[in-house]
């Protein structure tokens, strides 16, 4: 198995930056497109467990775009072999009460026909 | 990209359960073993962020093998290639308090010279 080949993990490097963006700038069409359409796609939010891409879709759609800037504290990229990537990342939000929320998101990323795609997300805060 | 091929599938399977049981028995060293030995490796937890295999192995020999056992709800297995699996499931835990607690798994499994091993991880629970 290939670990890390340069060429994978710098793909990885330029496009995860275009999921953060639209993240933040809750762009739902860019986040939607970059998830597998596929009904085994999946994606474990915070508060939610969603399978398929029309539950990814409608989750999106459906969430207030108030409060979604996070700072990355800490982004691991490995990829395996040439068409298969894990992307995980340590965050920081700062809750309406002025805590400081600490959160982690982990996704799987794989080489479709169409391009990369997300195929599995989980998100959680720390207690 | 090969999806769910019938014997990755089929292997990711067989090998599954017995995560499941090495973790509700605590079995530390089969635990350990069905992970990545490699610094690349990675397990976000209920409460805590593990890199590297020792990180994980300490945590797994400091906790406590009380309040393990859990009850799988849904479990959902998708091969890409025959040398990448994703392994997500639902759970649910008798608290302390008597009330059902409502958690989520994700891993990301590659065939190594070594075997299959987790890659990555994340463990959360619903608020």
């Amino acid at each position: 198995m290939l670990i890390n080949d340069a060429k994978t993990v710098a793909e990885l490097q330029e496009l995860y930056p275009q999921y953060e963006r639209a993240l933040v700038d809750n762009d739902v069409d860019t986040l939607t497109k970059m998830f597998w359409a596929a009904p085994q796609v999946m994606r474990f939010g915070v508060s939610e467990n969603l399978y398929g891409l029309e539950e990814l879709e409608a989750f999106r759609r459906g969430r207030s775009a108030v409060g979604l800037a996070r700072e990355v504290k800490r982004l691991d990229i490995v990829a395996f072999g040439e068409d298969v990537g894990s992307v995980t990342l340590e965050f920081e939000r700062n809750g309406a009460d002025g805590r400081i929320i600490r959160g982690r998101q982990s996704q799987m990323w794989v080489r479709m026909p169409e391009g990369w795609r997300i195929v599995a997300a989980h998100v959680s805060l720390l207690p």
